[in-house]
């Protein structure tokens, strides 16, 4: 069999330690390309660069390794990857490991998944890692197991092309690792409070804060697994269509195009 | 019955024709709040800023309407107008009319809808609004017709909280307007093109460009209609889990967590 070309991105940026931890674990599978954001980009949703050029510039990451920096959103990174950097499409794209979970709607805001659903509209099968721990320190050990379970599974069976996967893992030791479950994404929203401060010149600004609410125990939630100690494996669509709201809609009356 | 209050927002910006068009419209029906982006903010997708600080100016857009510029993406405005500027939340969120269109994938890319999208994850109404044509100078007498026929019905009968609509226009006139469908997003991929260049100190750099590929030619997607001179009314969803996949993944064999 072929050795596997893997594409890796996230959206910590390219020297997080989530990133050095998933390529790790990657190049025990196959020939990893690395193409990530040169400066964070939490929160980017699925952003592109319109309105400016990119750039990106090779550097080695560690020991055998090099990836690229560059300075677009994490979606840019996996387009410039196929467009330009690879003269072959990757057989899988992995995104993260994210610090900090991805559940619920967060999945809507994510840059992490952001690079995985580029893969997957590209046609390539994608998966996004993320950790339930927003620190920088964060232990990452049972991430590293739980990718390696995963990049084992998508290989063994292959991929659908545009599968795609968003694997949120539990803060918690191997030892406690509960298991794995097949999720959806539980509801919840996002209440902002924002920060109002005064700058030194009179001006108001505002920083964006908020907590999670979440409005969804289903037990087939992925919010449901990860508080259970669960890794939540919640696969993905590029339909965005909401095929329940046809009956509402075909109620809505139109009339004749004025003419 | 009170006066409906309708936030709108866009991504191209305050200053741009099609806001104002909707802000028009929008006025015979309700008392309007404006908070949209001080710069273009196409393909911002679902971005959200939690880097920067937030700021925004009240400013007069015409005879008594006033709004307010804001340095953020679309998602930010409405998260600013919500949280900060509005004592109640709007009845229903309007955004566009975008000056390009935002069918098939590019929903996800789309600024737009990010705004409309955020209105619904806070159970808010939503609308997105997008003309097929890209020029700032682009005709909007097609557009008005069809956002005071929308609007009457979202208001009629009540859209649900939470509920999401995709509304985009075909480039023609009124009289060559064929009518309304309900539709699903067609899927299609933008297959890129970088256009690469150097820099004047050598350094490579590229524009993303590229081109819309439709892989989906069904009788009941978006793309059909807006061919067929119908104004395409699709609703989305804000659960992006995809239910077909769960068959596929229960075939992955996860060995027993180690311990």
């Amino acid at each position: 069999m072929r050795t596997p070309r893997i594409l890796i991105s996230n959206d910590d940026g390219i020297h997080a330690p989530g990133i050095q931890c998933l390529i790790e674990v990657a190049r025990e599978f196959g020939e990893v390309t690395v193409v990530a954001p040169n400066s964070p980009q939490s929160g980017m949703g699925h952003a592109i660069s319109l309105g400016k050029p990119l750039r990106m510039y090779k550097e080695n990451l560690f020991e055998g390794q090099d990836g690229y920096a560059c300075n677009g959103t994490p979606a840019d990174c996996v387009k410039l990857a196929t467009g330009v950097l690879m003269a072959e499409a990757p057989d899988l794209i992995l995104s993260g490991i994210n610090h900090g979970s991805n559940s619920s709607v967060s999945g809507i805001y994510s840059g992490t998944l952001s690079a995985a659903r580029e893969g997957a509209l590209q046609q390539i099968p994608a998966i996004g890692f993320s950790l339930c721990n927003y620190s920088h320190n964060a232990d990452l050990s049972t991430a590293r197991v739980v990718v390696r379970e995963v990049i084992a599974q998508a290989l063994a069976q292959p991929m659908k092309a545009s599968q795609l996967i968003n694997v949120n893992i539990p803060d918690v030791s191997v030892e406690n690792l509960a298991g794995y479950k097949i999720t959806r994404q539980a509801m919840g929203r996002w209440v902002e409070e924002f920060d109002q401060r005064i700058d030194p010149y009179g001006q108001k600004y505002y920083w964006l804060t908020g907590k999670f609410l979440l409005e969804d125990h289903g037990e087939d939630t992925d919010e449901f697994a990860l508080e259970n100690g669960y890794v939540s494996i919640c696969p993905m669509s590029l339909d965005l269509t909401d095929y329940d709201q046809f009956r509402i809609l075909d109620r809505w009356q139109f009339s004749k195009p004025v003419s």
